[in-house]
């Protein structure tokens, strides 16, 4: 239940989970989240960044239909990619979204109207590898404005992967494993039988020569260009491979999910 | 994308995740697929059975509008629980589910006229413990009747939870694991910081006694009778505990999901 609050005298933000590329895949609940915002603020940055802020536009669009509303891009800050390992890595991190913060912050003491309400549209769900709800706990600690937020979830790129491909992620009674491709880089973890991999530049998984693996691997997942491959790892790698390069070329970007499974 | 092909020679099942409870976390794609079904199958059991049946047809009531639809129960055959370990456990769920198939098969045989189109609502996100799709691919398999699939993701309840307690669900870099509470009897698994626990009838939590562990727990998560609580595990499990016993008494069940978090 999203509670709107229009008269409240507290601000109200709208963190609102907007599914990972299909418009359709926006839940009636952020559909009446999305109409008690005022300002959308908008942060995505990268090679995706023009198609990932037409696709904001196009569900603002498609289902904002009871107030104007604006939408406001912050130029994102830079972030230190080059230490990347444990502390130093999360002291990065941690810089990069104190940075953000500040940005966010002025640009909404500068953008909002008394009473208005500002919202950030996530890709896929924000409780899965997003820094949203990080950076609202610091802005309502630093203070400078007063507001109170909801979380909406969205579809994420893990969901319509399993969707797309007609699959339960976990086998029966099994535990599912949610990981990184920088944490595949050291293999698969030991134990884990069904590993969802995420936020990998590089298919990491082109180095596990464990015999058996079964991979599910998506891109583009929920839009027109979506692109499948399943079948045993060693198989259909160098497939993925080829299909993966040629997409990012002609794209200019490309997002990829799969799931790993060991044989029973 | 639904692709909706009304009509087409084929027969189209569409198995549609409704969400974890609120029937305003259904997708806008879920609506569309909704409206392309003909008779709803219900396969619901247990305590909860009432509830969850009046919720599908609460779904179906405020969303399908574009068509007749019927809504048929399937009795559930009895489920062998006395074996509980490995290979004994996986076959008493295979046998369970060959039994399953052929009552839907049955089901359907008998309800569906030529050229209808059934439908299978499933809590939460089909691709998360939940049976549903396998069951329709030995459905098929079976050959007695002939149909294509479609899956369309819900949002689960372990993305309400996250939601409902404003969390993302793992910590900047750092992997995320979904077990059940069969699992998590034999301890938190080792090097898993992030623990997500489904399916637990007796709070299996409660023997968790490594220092600063930190629970996120819901209850009928989306529902109006949504109960969280978070805290150090140690000072907050009897109050979990408690409110669970209180709960389930009033209403005559529950489902409760929680994530279990290790320091840094
Ligand atoms: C920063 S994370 C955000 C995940 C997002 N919150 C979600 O729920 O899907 C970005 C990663 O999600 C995955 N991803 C997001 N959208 C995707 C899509 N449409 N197709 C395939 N993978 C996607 C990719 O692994 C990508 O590296
Ligand atoms: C058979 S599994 C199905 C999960 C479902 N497919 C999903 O995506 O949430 C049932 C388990 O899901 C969790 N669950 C489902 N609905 C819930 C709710 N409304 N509140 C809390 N937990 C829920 C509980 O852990 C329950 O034991």
């Amino acid at each position: 239940m999203v509670r709107l609050v229009p008269g409240s005298p507290v601000r109200q933000l709208y963190v609102i989970g907007i599914g990972a590329g299909d418009p359709e895949q926006v839940t009636v609940q952020a559909i009446r989240a999305l109409n008690a915002v005022d300002v959308f603020f908008v942060l995505d940055k990268g090679a995706a960044k023009d198609d990932l802020v037409a696709l904001r536009a196009e569900i603002c669009r498609r289902y904002v239909t009871e107030r104007p509303y604006r939408i406001v891009e912050i130029a994102d800050p830079d972030r230190d990619r080059s230490v990347l390992t444990g502390r130093q890595y999360n002291a990065a991190v941690q810089d990069w979204h104190e940075a953000r913060v500040g940005a966010i912050e002025a640009a909404m003491l500068a953008e909002l109207a008394p009473g208005e309400n500002p919202g950030f549209l996530v890709w896929g769900d924000p409780a899965l590898y997003d820094s949203i709800i990080r950076i609202v706990d610091r802005l309502r600690a630093r203070g400078a404005l007063d507001f109170d937020y909801q979380v909406i979830p969205g579809i994420s790129s893990v969901q319509q992967l399993a969707a797309a491909h007609r699959i339960v992620l976990n086998r029966i009674g099994e535990p599912i494993h949610i990981t990184t491709g920088r944490r595949l880089r050291s293999g698969l973890p030991a134990g884990q039988d069904n590993v969802v991999v995420m936020l990998d530049s590089d298919l990491a998984c082109r180095d596990l020569t464990e015999a058996g693996l079964e991979i599910y691997w998506g891109a583009y997942l929920g839009s027109p260009e979506q692109i499948l491959v399943h079948g045993l790892l060693a198989d259909v790698i160098d497939e993925i491979a080829g299909r993966r390069a040629a997409a990012r070329e002609r794209i200019g970007w490309i997002m990829d999910t799969y799931l790993i499974r060991r044989p029973v």
